[in-house]
């Protein structure tokens, strides 16, 4: 990439950096491969990430973030809470899905860079449960779902719902019946949670 | 190992392959070694095992096997249904964690032998969905579980519970906290079977 005026934002360069994953696997993605795809001195890549793995722990929150962000949405929509818990897994699956179906090489990537970092999957994982936890308030706070151990059974839920998010059976997100076992298993779940 | 008069069964091959398993990992096995490791000449085991895909086939199924046996004494034992399902799903956490713990090494090494071939886990998979179909249908019988689409739901417990028996997992299952994790998993799963 030619140099270009535009000022070097930590933004443009995890941008650059996602480029650099996914034309060459986890391996690459220095802070100098970065750098010279970006057309920059490595000082200045150095200026707003210190290391490699400073690098890599930004491109990494920023990736998981995007799902995130999708989810935080669902839980701060309206509705009554079964259909909202619905709604998010529903999303959950989505979102992995079609991260592991529209770039499977990036996907891939990243699943091999998230699995060395195991403090980003625990807060990633904390995330989710929190937002779950949110929702099973609501839902008990309107006598939709029984009473009971908030984070404990949030993180049940994000457990029983493991085949459908975790990247470790993106091989199994493509198969016929799919749908139908990830429905059988919100059923149960949901089922699970009524008063 | 000496040779011996003892008269070569399958099972003294399977068992020779497991040693050989556990010493040297997935690359070895071969007919070849575990001829050397019984102290025979390989045309011995061939009359057994045709190929080192016939004799891998039969070592992984023999290790499956071990806890499906072990799962079947639970389903015919007698008692309610949620009590049955609870102490099924403990014994195969417990059957998997125990394999995982005692002997990690043989254990990664079947993980790897299992994730080759697919039609085997496949096989597994269809007998555990059978055993809690049989629970479930007592349970549905005696008007303890919901009526529902058995198949479909012993498929969802069984997913529902896949952090506590997919070898992928095995390295949490030594984790402070994971016992209540599965505890919460499962009164998860039994509620949402209630009628």
């Amino acid at each position: 990439m030619p140099p270009t005026a535009a000022p070097l934002t930590a933004e443009r360069i995890l941008e650059a950096t996602e480029d650099v994953l996914r034309r060459h696997g986890p391996a690459k993605a220095t802070v100098v491969d970065v750098a010279r795809e970006l057309g920059v001195s490595h000082g200045s890549v150095y200026r707003h990430f210190r290391t490699k793995a400073a690098l890599r722990e930004a491109v990494i929150k920023r990736w998981l973030g995007r799902t995130t962000e999708t989810l935080a949405g669902v839980v701060e929509g309206t509705g009554p809470a079964p259909e909202k818990l619905r709604g998010w897994l529903a999303a959950l699956f989505e979102a992995k899905r079609h991260k592991a179906g529209d770039d499977p090489q990036l996907f891939a990537t990243y699943s091999v860079l998230v699995g060395e970092t195991s403090d980003q999957v625990d807060q990633h994982i904390a995330i989710l449960v929190g937002q779950l936890a949110v929702i099973l308030e609501e839902g008990v706070r309107a006598g939709e779902f029984a009473p009971c151990d908030i984070a404990g059974r949030a993180r049940a839920v994000l457990d029983a719902t493991g085949r459908f998010h975790d990247p470790y059976y993106a091989g199994q997100w493509s198969r016929p019946g799919i749908d139908q076992d990830f429905t059988e298993v919100c059923d149960l779940v949901l089922r699970g949670l009524r008063p």
